[in-house]
């Protein structure tokens, strides 16, 4: 039997995996959620037709989502994480000791019993005491919080659906309202190549940059996502990731990581030209 | 009408474009040669069914094949291309004036006849009076070449059909003969995630590094290859391409490049753990 996935990322360019078994469909009140058991990848995670993990490559997502806040500042003690309904975020958080809490913010519960029951290898620290689930609205959630979190973690989809609203200015300000002194925002800043991730890249990084003192942008390299280049948002109220990069005390700890490392932190800021020149457009 | 090429990454995973025209098709003694117009990137070359350029990211490509050895010894006179037939590569090499001289040896002609007609794009600068071009096996060519070339580029496809005597210790002793004292190698490097071309990714350096005193391997993203994270070496007989990178003498230039600059210079070397950890194993 030929069974495959297709995923287009533009309607001119398509990404197909080979399937073994669709494991799980379910439709939420907020998205259409399946798992797929694959050869190539493992379990791959789709919300409404897009991949949003798969097993085999999503230590690359979140390594880099997670360890470049906290080498930066290795006194981080309370996080909040927006989505991320996997879990690969907080087990990556829950690695530190000397994290205290996590508030993980998921809109939709069904995410998160779909991933304990398929997807164990993200989701199995949701059960750590150090953390506490709200199947709530990220939205809603920040709104009127203040200086309550070092670090603010929005793991969230494409700006479609429940994603739309975390790409506002007004959620922004509110994250960084959210955030204590030496508070840190690390965003899901979408992919520079294909036009309507472009986009969204740079209307994200604008609106950021107009709020934060610090807004950097950095890249990582994952197989299953459109064009396999997409980037994350750094910003803060005054940490900057590379003058204050803790290389020391990161590589003290002992973490062992299969893409982040201290020299990738650095380097990962490195912007090709075009992406550079995008994102320093003060266009819409 | 719906007409895809469809590229097989692996047995269970492939990618696809949608093709508007299939403007050319030769089988050429060594090859299968294609030439596709597409709405997504523009002209595609393929060959034996791989993608091997775009007109919309070879940018990306080129860029990070030639600027990265010319910024570490701008003195270089003298190049040596093997493969590239499609020109790209010698079109960013004319854009320094210093260089005096670019033998390029391509050993199938019919890609260099089929790049001037469709490919004008890459093959611009191929009439350039410093350009010689060889129609010749490239591994011949080197044999017995002493202490001619400032730079040599191996612009090879994968180390399967015509380009497979590209990928051996003879062929890389050869080059580091035909190298100058501050002589520079840089080849196309593979890509470390799917096991065939990871596996041969280790073997080149494995191989490089058994030869040449200095020999590091460097990143680049490029969407329409397998998982968009390919690498190119750089080996030399003592320049370093960070400790030896003349940033301010590079940016003097004043070369517009999309995708290269000097800070995704260094940061290119930065790569992730994973990746790092495989081409530091001794094995076949």
């Amino acid at each position: 039997m030929e069974l495959w996935f297709s995923e287009k990322h533009t309607e001119n360019a398509k990404f197909s995996i080979r399937v073994k078994e669709q494991v799980y469909s379910e439709q939420s009140p907020f998205q259409k959620i399946d798992v797929f058991e694959t050869e190539e990848y493992g379990k791959v995670l789709v919300i409404d037709g897009i991949v949003m993990l798969t097993e085999r490559d999503e230590f690359i997502y979140h390594d880099m989502i997670v360890h470049v806040a906290m080498a930066t500042n290795p006194e981080i003690k309370k996080v909040l994480v927006i989505g991320a309904g996997d879990g690969g975020t907080v087990r990556e958080l829950t690695r530190y000791s000397t994290i205290e809490k996590i508030d993980m913010v998921e809109i939709d519960e069904v995410v998160v019993k779909a991933s304990r029951e398929f997807l164990p290898f993200t989701a199995c620290k949701l059960d750590d005491p150090r953390v506490n689930l709200y199947f709530e609205d990220g939205i809603k959630f920040v709104e009127g919080k203040e200086n309550l979190y070092d670090l603010v973690i929005v793991d969230s989809t494409d700006p479609i659906g429940p994603g739309e609203g975390l790409f506002t200015t007004e959620f922004y300000r509110n994250c960084y309202k959210a955030l204590t002194e030496k508070g840190i925002l690390v965003n899901q800043n979408e992919s520079p190549y294909y036009a309507h991730n472009a986009r969204e890249m740079k209307r994200a990084h604008r609106k950021i940059k107009s709020i934060f003192p610090i807004s950097k942008v950095y890249q990582y390299h994952i197989p299953t996502y459109p064009t396999g280049h997409w980037l994350f948002g750094f910003a803060s109220k005054g940490l900057d990731p590379i003058k204050d990069l803790n290389t020391d005390k990161w590589n003290s700890l002992g973490l062992k990581t299969k893409y982040y490392n201290t020299d990738i932190h650095v380097g990962a800021f490195a912007l090709p030209t075009y992406v550079r020149d995008m994102l320093e457009e003060d266009t819409n």
